[in-house]
């Protein structure tokens, strides 16, 4: 593809987002050219904003524009419940659910040895810090139901529970509308051994 | 949603893209985030260049940065044939085909009175004075197969016949690789009626 010509590199920009094929580039890239000038320089200033203006929360390593994010600083929220999630994507996913008033603490990754990522790299000792610092009585892993994510969750369990914090994992089992039929025998184990008493 | 901070603005502007939802607009959102300033801002500026420095060919109406896009100036295109598309997107299509090396036409809409689009809203009248100016054999219409092409191409060859120019129409069939059992009747009838002499 010839990127020096504007709208083929406008293309090829676009097609290097995740989920972003070139038919689908294609498309938004001819949408752009059909959009007026204004509307363009809003997306695209957005992408620099965005990009310049969001940092990470002291507190809890979420994005945020200022040195402590809006949930840290927001008065009404359980300081005493931790959530910890692996990227910040997870929080509005869970702050979408209304079930959780608590905090969070974003890790920025997994431990995965085999790409080089040990527990160093994350960040569980800004998270022991906040346990020692505050008065917290749970912990609540939100990670994946992954190899890499339950060899986080144990890692961070055998750190925390002598620390004294109840420490407890989101559940694993068959989705919301979901068929026994379906589910696979993994799913279905994890949901047999979660059980909860009715 | 909050479209204050840069972060919900970003994932606001992307999900405004066609066939980008707003999970899609989130991935994208915290995508960019998790890149360098320099690859957003590359795609931030690809927005601003195509949409600053692309205007249209005087010619044939194509997207072009020079007053005369790249396959008007190419020599080596049969300038005695002009392909008619709706927008700029087809050209590049039916170039992927390799099939086609004569010259095109964009007529930037189609007739559609319902919705206030007349003929003298598209680039008719610069066709006709292309082909009274040059030494046209053949116009092909390379429109959709929906009422309003079908309603654009009927009034393109009541123009454009007496002129003494061949005009035809790309052909309406059942797809490459798809089954004769699958087909809806409109587009077996249409294959039918287009039947090629083998």
């Amino acid at each position: 593809m010839n990127t020096q010509d504007p709208l083929h590199k406008l293309v090829f920009e676009f097609a290097k987002l995740p989920s972003i094929g070139k038919k689908t580039a294609q498309r938004l890239a001819y949408y752009i050219m059909s959009q007026s000038e204004e509307n363009a320089l809003e997306l695209a200033n957005s992408i620099i904003d965005a990009k310049r203006k969001v940092n990470f929360c002291e507190n809890c390593f979420n994005y945020s524009e200022n040195a402590s994010c809006r949930i840290c600083n927001d008065s009404s929220r359980d300081t005493g419940i931790i959530c910890v999630t692996e990227t910040p994507r997870e929080i509005d996913v869970i702050e979408s659910t209304h079930e959780y008033s608590g905090t969070y603490h974003v890790l920025h990754g997994l431990i995965a040895p085999l790409k080089g990522i040990s527990p160093e790299n994350l960040k569980i000792r800004e998270l022991l810090n906040r346990i020692e610092k505050n008065e917290i009585r749970e912990i609540i892993i939100a990670l994946d139901f992954t190899v890499e994510a339950d060899a986080t969750t144990l890692y961070l369990t055998r750190l925390i529970k002598p620390l004294g914090v109840s420490i407890t994992r989101i559940a694993s089992g068959i989705p919301a509308g979901a068929s026994l039929e379906f589910a696979d025998t993994v799913t279905l184990g994890q949901a047999l051994r979660g059980r909860i008493k009715l």
